[in-house]
């Protein structure tokens, strides 16, 4: 959409609602969002006049739809990023340091690696891994650059399937090297449109550990990570450099945040 | 905070936590982070590696914190703005027309009417009545203008009380006359730094009910409403034009959505 | 179990888990338990001894697990039973008439009515109907009659597949007339070890609706209706009359309420 | 009310409400009870006739309203009842051992010590504290003993507080020796009017902590602790023996459990 100043602006949120893909580990929280009060409920004209309200409540994990990672999602032998130890900072209400209330409004140069279009499909395979060596033939063949401060957003395809959860889920992501090159060019936030942004299931052989991205960029590196985005449009209209901009909630405490980031472009 | 670019980004979110301020008419839903995914639970490095995540709930009233309604949280006699009957769109999962999904990303020239400054107060006492007039003295005063397409944001002052929930909701707020100026002046939305723009317990003569700014924003001219804003710190910064950024998660057939705003301007 | 009086207690209620199977109507709400307050959270014994405590949070729909259904949720033709217009009860809290809390401490004669014993199978097939005509010649079968003021419980077999969510929500159940005959016959409430009493997806043809039983048992003659009751145990001890036991909770204005009922019978 | 067989049942559940008591540490989770689903939102009498449903969403921690402690709720040093270390059993979901679904449906003798009466006051003055003595003064005085395998009833008179949070949580309470003067009588379980037992903010000298009855029932002597009883009714009635029955709900890994206790005597 054009926004007053005749730039564009590219809504990169999925929408969210009861059934959306979400990920086995964020099930127990799930998503919900159910409407209780009504506007005939208050409707009595000759009291108090013809306005009425309606609310809803919302009960979710902070990891469901499209969102950011806070620092403190991820350990590194229970260490957080920084050198914080997890157990003097995690309590029932989530963490004194690093919360996602921490994570400073993003407004920063973006960049669209559009792996899939890169290797002439509409969506890469299920289990398919995008390592360093295609970010860095993405970037070639695109003409851009991973610069320092920026956010990179890679395309797997993915994001059509948002409203198929299996075939969601079963999607493609990046090994450990495309997020140790990532974050070598000094990204503030890497960004995906699949579940988590590593590759389901892929154990690091070297790390040990399954979801190596999660390890490297938010424990050991302080980059933040968005997962589930909605980047089918941005890459329709052909846009691969752009601002990037992402407000996630000051959840005191909290893991993650929900957000609607935003991809905008100066018009022709 | 300064941006990459050299803007200057001031965040207008409160933060949130249990125990933040809350309208007694949202209490029901409340707002609640709880932790209950812990580094500790999966920390079997020789079997999985030095990687380990957590992850908490969330339970809140979309009208909790900084947010922003959506057009279907008001009705004028049964009606939501442009004539959709309540009847037709209201379901247990929230609205099929006017639902906060529909509100596009918001990024629009904004303006701060900072009504307290003019009043040569900290805060707006309790109760105190902001008219149209003080609107037009305050833009004249400040040298701003209220534009078609803007979003105007007036400070009482009430922010720095959003420790102490019962100084909190005794603010002050706009009357109708107010609401009626800025629609007036076809802005796109409006925002204060209190809990409901309105002020509270005040019922309009005319219109027969509390809260008539909400009618006659949301329910006749489609105006949006951002309420508890953090206004305190782009006040003092002096900062009256700005660029205004709110982004408001697409929560399917939502009354509203929780914010984090931004104001934005350009740096010396 | 043996009760302090050589009493013999069964308990009919099946375990709460994630996972456990829930009627497609109800997965908004859905069902988790998430611990968030931990013991080790608060233990400091040089200051404040050796004792700490754990706490957790509890999400769910009234009608996941075994519960009980309160005669506010149905309603013929917009009316609950006894002639209450909806419109007139109905609210965001809940019902003002009919809700759970109105119903009394259950305890009263038991008949379990074995009908997949009778079958001679160990459940019956998914869609199997349960007639009117089977219950008698159940009851005939058995040596036992269903009087006024009791409980009548029908055993499918369907509870023994409480851990296959696909396979006990395509189980059988009763039709109108096996609701109507235990109508008849005077019972305080009825129940059974399947998702929701009537066959699912089965319209009766005269009433033109889905779930006669639910129309006729709750909203036509103020009977009960106990639902996802484990009745295996009770049944393999070969005990066809009990005192049935059931406390459902007063959960102001709900539509429900789990429940752990049991069943007691005079041992050896 | 008296139930089918003549013998009398007392309902010793405090209602449950959106603004009823709730102890500090547990309004984290709080009490919410939300209707979504109406009936009129699938009234389509000539496509499905006239039955409709309606149904809602509880969110509650499980120390909310009348409820029973499960062992697992409090640890000694860390260590679970029977010595079960607490790093071995809990998890996000609740805990492996000693989880409220381990409780029995609980069929015991009952017996009602009514403190209040035998001081001879309405309600016992907030801060009161019941000690053994005035136990074993007070079952002399009503001539009943408390046996092994029993369940025993504190009467403060703090129930009649039910409507007024703040007074009823500065009620009375017991002190350490009360505790362990019934667990050496063998009891099953013990209950009370009050929010928790044990006075509050009473630290016991010995123990180096508060709630010194909580350490001593739940985490070493196995015994189960009800909270918030409604025994006026009971009071009244002049019952001090009767048959207690509580059926805590399977929550599987909960720390406790909602539930509705009755006393059951036999009648005239």
């Amino acid at each position: 959409m054009r926004s007053d100043d005749n730039t564009l602006v590219f809504d990169l949120e999925q929408p969210r609602t009861m059934g959306m893909p979400i990920h086995p580990a964020h099930r127990q929280a799930g998503y919900s969002y159910l409407l209780h009060r009504r506007h005939e409920d208050e409707y009595r004209p000759e009291e108090s006049g013809p306005r009425t309200g309606a609310a809803g409540i919302l009960v979710c994990g902070e990891h469901t739809g499209t969102h950011i990672d806070a620092l403190c999602h991820q350990a590194d032998a229970l260490t957080l990023c920084g050198g914080v130890p997890v157990s003097e900072v995690q309590t029932s209400r989530g963490f004194t340091e690093h919360g996602v209330e921490k994570v400073p409004p993003i407004v920063a140069p973006g960049v669209l690696l559009d792996v899939a279009a890169f290797e002439g499909v509409e969506a890469l395979e299920p289990g398919h891994v995008v390592t360093a060596a295609d970010l860095a033939a993405c970037c070639e063949r695109q003409g851009v650059e991973v610069s320092p401060g920026s956010v990179a957003l890679v395309r797997t395809g993915n994001g059509r399937f948002w409203d198929d959860e299996e075939r969601y889920l079963a999607g493609s992501g990046m090994d450990a090297g495309a997020s140790r090159w990532l974050a070598d060019r000094g990204v503030v936030a890497v960004g995906a449109d699949n579940m988590a942004w590593d590759v389901q299931g892929l154990r690091d052989p070297e790390l040990g550990c399954l979801m190596p991205g999660h390890l490297i960029l938010l424990a050991r590196r302080g980059v933040y990570i968005v997962e589930n985005l909605a980047l089918e449009e941005l890459a329709s209209a052909g846009h691969h450099e752009f601002e990037f901009v992402c407000l996630p909630l000051k959840l005191v405490g909290a893991t993650g945040s929900p957000v609607r980031p935003m991809a905008r472009v100066a018009s022709g």
